[in-house]
């Protein structure tokens, strides 16, 4: 009983520390975790007996299964809305490895993954949705000694159980009127406890997601946070117990989509968050933020899809571009991650990358122009909502 | 008098050790240096008095400076020969920053550089030349620490003063069948010596060059690399004394520029050579590899640039170039340092990213084709001279 209790308390008191640890906007940046707090513990005699109480108790290793049931499920409808949508006829390819080789597969417990990328489309000039499923993987040292760090009262060590679930997005598009969005939620499972009590289980999720627009059109940027916003608030009300807001998640999002050496935010961020505690309430959060994708950028992109563009406009773009690639190569862990592994599937980490980039040395944009107005804001965040 | 014959017994001596520590294509890359060996002592009593000596005994800070004034010269040379050759009529930009803001400085002895660009020209897509000198830089801890660590008999700390030049090429064709060409030389000097005896400097060489071919044209390859056996062969025989060689510095090449998450090399290699003892002869040696850039490029250049291509191509070109962007962003030592500085220089260590670059998910080239029999030079490194 006291050990529950303690891990509860735990949940309940202390503050939650969003710490940007890593985005996994994709399959292998999910081999990650930890988090300042103890989050759902495991199936087990006082869970159970505990289970009418009003704080959600809930089995980490359930609610790890349902969120990657939610993520197979959830992937294969965004799917089709973004074929609809995209209009071409262009279809997205579907790439599965582990037990999701197998096309027929609907098994999320077992290890596997499936990237499914459409290219040449119409409104997508590329775009990846992918899924990924680890389960019962060992932790590395490293890994082992990161979560321990951040995990004070957990003994995690090498060796150690884990399972992990991400659905990651990244739509680049055609028209540089239409804003890049990108997405992605997950869960981090580990065994731990004390050395006398192994085989207690917690989890965290993490997730977020945000636009990366090419020219600045306020109305669009102001809805999607908006959208956001009442999400969130609808979740979190004033001084929640995670001391968790949009107001912070999209502060999260904006320091993590950040390139310091040229003083430069990537786009006009949305939310990020981590190490959020896996309760069902949390859940209930992360699916609502999965499930907002589409409606928060859809209208987006019906309003600009078919806006005429120069190749001077287009030019931009790829420009901006480059910026998106040198932020997933130089800074983004979950990419670090991924291409730091001994047998890396790197086109599953690269697929994030855009379809065409440009470099030009020292381009400057004109004074009062349009590219102007976008740079100021990715120079400082504003207010969106 | 034995403080001097210590020293130049470690230079006869010692095997040495190429380390592929740092390529500085760009102009923050020469914020390096480090040996495994002493090299050439600065001017002091000692030194004077054994100037007749069979032994090379040149004075360091003169040798650096001779050395500015030859990259200075070097790079305005090798301009009018690119532009010539290019033959569209665009020029190269010139951006002077420190004592070469001024145009009309020719002084090496002040901190400067002078980055030159070449943008949309008929043979050179995209290309740079950039001049870097550091004069009495302040070493920071951690390259401090990187020199002490090579460096097993040099005491050098945190503030010691460093001076660093060098000329960095890179050279993006449009025609896919002309490879793009890389190279640079370097130089970096360090007041150094035991704690009672600072103000000794030793300096050292680094550089080389390569080409990175979309198609793989054997005759061009087999000649480039020909070019560079013979130059090393004649200034370094069989058994010399820095166990120096055209086949090491062909390796240290192709092991430098891999992209291990692809198990890809980047090119086909050429030259790479790093910590060689700044000698009156190694001197000799660094220019020639300078002054035989153009002639072992500009033959390929010749033969190929008149070859149509396709779009699919080009678009070949663009997605190779994608590895080259890639091998600067994750791997290249040279960019790393240069983006971690305080207040980097982001155009000009980018200056070297090609024009237009291509991503798509999971290109597989043909069974058979031109591009697959690249691959396998690229998987595997080939012997060309």
């Amino acid at each position: 009983m006291m050990r529950l209790w303690t891990t509860l308390y735990l949940v309940v008191s202390a503050p939650l520390q969003i710490q940007c640890f890593a985005t996994p906007p994709f399959h292998n940046s999910i081999h990650r975790g930890g988090s300042s707090l103890t989050a759902s513990t495991s199936a087990n005699i006082d869970a159970s007996i505990n289970n009418e109480a009003s704080v959600h108790v809930v089995d980490s290793q359930d609610l790890f299964r349902q969120f990657a049931e939610f993520l197979r499920s959830h992937q294969a409808s965004m799917i089709e809305e973004i074929e609809r949508m995209d209009g071409s006829g262009e279809k997205f390819s579907r790439d599965g490895w582990g037990v999701f080789t197998d096309e027929s597969c609907t098994d999320v417990d077992g290890t596997g993954g499936i990237t499914r990328v459409i290219q040449g489309g119409d409104v997508v000039e590329k775009g990846a949705c992918s899924l990924t499923i680890i389960q019962n993987g060992k932790l590395t040292k490293e890994r082992a000694e990161t979560i321990s760090a951040r995990q004070k009262d957990l003994e995690v060590g090498e060796g150690d159980v884990y399972s992990a679930a991400a659905l990651s997005v990244v739509l680049h598009t055609r028209n540089p009127f239409v804003p890049t969005f990108r997405s992605d939620v997950r869960i981090f499972l580990v065994q731990t406890g004390s050395k006398e009590d192994k085989g207690t289980s917690v989890a965290w999720f993490g997730g977020g997601s945000d636009l990366t627009p090419y020219y600045l059109i306020d109305d669009d940027i102001t809805s999607f946070h908006m959208n956001l916003k009442s999400m969130c608030n609808a979740h979190f009300p004033p001084n929640n117990e995670y001391k968790l807001s949009y107001a912070q998640m999209k502060q999260n999002c904006d320091e993590y989509f950040y390139l310091p050496a040229r003083s430069e935010h990537r786009g006009t961020g949305g939310i990020f968050f981590d190490d959020l505690p896996a309760t069902q309430s949390s859940f209930d959060f992360v699916k609502d933020v999965a499930e907002g994708w589409m409606p928060s950028w859809l209208p987006i992109v019906e309003r600009n899809k078919e806006k005429e563009y120069s190749d001077q406009q287009k030019q931009w773009q790829c420009l901006r571009r480059g910026r998106y690639l040198e932020f997933n190569l130089l800074y983004d862990r979950g990419v670090k991650f991924g291409l730091a592994n001994a047998n890396p599937r790197v086109e599953g980490v690269m697929v994030s990358a855009p379809p065409m980039i440009a470099y030009e040395y020292n381009h400057v944009v004109e004074k009062g122009s349009e590219e102007e107005r976008l740079m100021e804001v990715l120079k400082r965040p504003r207010d969106w909502a």
